[in-house]
């Protein structure tokens, strides 16, 4: 049986949801495979994420689930197709080698759509894949005339999400706004700790016996995005800055991968400044 | 608001299922606070876990659901109240001394009602906490004998639940009948690796890198009953067997404590030889 | 064979430290059980712990060892005895408990002398096991006098370690520096993430996916000691904040437990705001 | 300072190894960057691995410690140069992917002289990275001839290490005697559960909740070499078959990176069916 269509509601909450929710899609004779549901009790908010199968007119679905539910309510029906991505790179070839070969062998529920780079160091690498790459250069130009070039790229593409594989550079809030929610992180340290640039540096110097790794959607104010997911790893005195750097790239690959599923299958919520993580 | 009770079911899946039942529960007027369920593809099974504020009739509950549920459907409506539990241990320490604390402390979802140790060592410890401890050798009796013995001190206490705390006598098929689904073991290594005795006296000859512990519910077979929650800790060439049973210590009450949690809080199901946890 | 003693140096590195410290143990006829040693790079410093078995003369020894070393040589030769400690507490037991009921099974590698709490709930828990309960509040007098109590109650057991176990009180510079390198404290997130109070509400509104605890050496500024060890446990966005203080707890007990193993058998060196752990 | 060269030594233990092999190098004038010992109880066997910086003349240094040592001493005094391995595979890409994604980019401290594949579905893959694919089907011929067609191939190379990438055929106890020790395999459980064919299946009719990946250094029985590393990843009730495997994939590709990463920084001693590691 196909996953056919996964259907996401955000509402304020009140009585009956489940059952009218349930109850339409009985009725319409929709198989639910799947259905989350959570409530904030700090917003009041309900979030729900349904997986059903069978033909479905998504039209007619919302309409009559729209009429059930609170006038601001939020509903998506989204068809099982592939999301398409576009990734942003600097230097490091990590996390871009482990989605380039996922994207290879088909595993990643994304069709990668080009690559964009502040460095040309990863074009080589990401053209054996067949993958575009263009090199936007930062240097000698303004912030806004290098994202504005950035942005020109993407029109080409109408990409659903980006992907900061390691992307150097912080993007302005005008940028981030036209991606609202919809540009992804990874960020070199276990989130707060080691806000901002030189993460492991810092780590090193404090001693930690713990580094991390966060994937967080980016929002407006530096690092500090709705985190999606986190892991850590452990590191020994007499590992020095490189090898924490060297350890620290096995998660962020593996954190970044994992946050991509994620979205990629339409189970991120994002409230405020937190995620509601529907796995 | 009070988590007043847990409603379970299982039977066999249908369409509409959630549909009916979220829509007796919102007719009846009750809040649902948390709604899991999952269907079993290899057996067809649909399991239900609700959370429900409100006053209930339970009966006439019960009846509407069962109504438009298939005929085999098992319905339990069960009240937020403290389970009642037996320790059965032998001679080690760590996981009774876990959970006493905890009990102390009111931060069990149980009731301890007594403890009962094939050995005696036990005693005076578990009578620091004010609980009866009833001494049961096996030495010098049949084993018939030893567990019916064992039965008449239960059959005082009315337990919902026996926990096997590191109790080193194998319970024969009439006992574990008698508690069908009700006893919880915690077994000293990574299940299936290592089943039966000296589990971690067979890690160290294997040199393995990693050692586990495994909390599951007792059936009639040694060490397969459905797994509840594993967990794992490394260990280094430099660990010799008294260092790994050490680790191994940690990892038992910590696998316990969380087993017996999802137990106390009616979040496990058992399916055949596995759970299905609602965490 | 019994390992006798522990030998600690702390030193400037300069060539032919092995050689020299290993011919002299050879020449003496004692057995190394387990060498090691660490240099650290930044700082230039050699650090090294052995495990020796055998009679020994400790002041020949230390002499002999001090006449190889360069002047500044720092050397320890520490018989295998339990250390004594006491211990500090506020209101939460599950670090008491945990360290209580493994002192009572000779589990510890110390002998605890007492407990002082600023509150008086954990007292009757105490005493269960024969331990001396001191509560010394904090409340109608100043800091001085707080902490000058607790000095003269600590003043008749002469302890080697006081550890703070969920300790709420912020010691002053004074306090600390009387027990230099021998306090160690557990606070409850991963270090440096949410530095101060109310570390879970912190993390709870940051909406992270891993919460975490650090045990580590109190120096004079505030969760800013140098780090013995460090664990973290994964919480979900349907974990409220009493659902993550709870997870937190379990990590904290049993970070504290290993931090304080490693303490015990004299496996810490401190460089700086760093530790050199010689596991 | 380079690096310059690793002194693995495997020898009885006895009194004064240390002090004589610390003595030795001091003499020279060698600086000893890390040194670590191990003697394994049971065995009586003293293993020691050395990195050593400054100009070395190995066969003056090897006679030199050969003549301290005890008789049956296997010492190796080894250059710190990459070393040649080659790659064994299927049709699973994902450790192949990692390996040469890290090759390409110099972070793998070997050099890939090739891929063989008992499949030709990784050819066209292998070779983007211009790395020689040799596709040696084992249809249509004995197990013999095709272990011959191999070991001819891998002639022409000379590798230090064959690393079996998701490479599923079992080889000959003569083929693994060819490249005794020299062969690293990753298999997809938590040895020893689960061992021989199928293990996912196998570990979700179990019911497992962890599932795990072993690198181990193949000898003659299946599954049964000496353990480099393990890994394991948390599994629920509602992960099926496939899932199971996804995640593992994701621990396999981690574990054999790390085994391989000791193996080839000469960090790995084998002891009878254990490994001792330096890490």
């Amino acid at each position: 049986m196909e996953k056919n269509h996964v259907i996401r509601i955000k509402c304020p909450d009140q009585k009956g949801l489940i059952a009218g929710i349930a109850g339409i899609l009985f009725k319409r004779g929709y198989n639910i495979l799947v259905m989350k549901e959570y409530v904030e009790t700090e917003t009041g908010q309900f979030f729900a994420r349904l997986e059903i199968a069978g033909e479905l007119e998504p039209q007619e679905l919302e309409s009559e689930l729209k009429y059930l539910l609170p006038p601001s309510a939020i509903v998506e029906i989204i068809p099982r197709n592939k999301k398409r991505i576009v990734l942003l790179v600097t230097k490091e070839y990590h996390c871009l080698g482990d989605l380039l070969v996922r994207h290879y062998f088909n595993e990643l529920h994304a069709e990668i759509l080009a690559v964009i780079g502040n460095h040309n160091m990863l074009q080589s690498f990401t053209e054996k894949f067949e993958i575009p790459f263009h090199y936007i250069s930062h240097e000698g130009i303004s912030k806004t005339a290098f994202e504005e070039t950035i942005l020109q790229t993407l029109e080409t593409y109408q990409p659903d999400y980006l992907v900061l594989a390691k992307f150097m550079r912080i993007l302005t809030p005008e940028f981030v706004q036209r991606y609202k929610d919809r540009i992804i992180n990874i960020h070199h340290s276990f989130l707060p700790a080691f806000i901002g640039a030189n993460p492991y540096k810092k780590a090193f110097e404090r001693g930690v016996k713990l580094i991390g790794a966060t994937a967080h959607i980016v929002n407006n104010d530096l690092d500090e995005g709705p985190i999606i997911t986190q892991q850590i790893i452990p590191v020994k005195h007499d590992d020095g800055l490189t090898d924490m750097i060297e350890a620290g790239h096995e998660i962020e690959k593996s954190v970044l991968a994992d946050a991509l599923k994620l979205v990629l299958e339409d189970r991120i919520f994002v409230s405020g400044n937190k995620t509601i993580v529907f796995s």
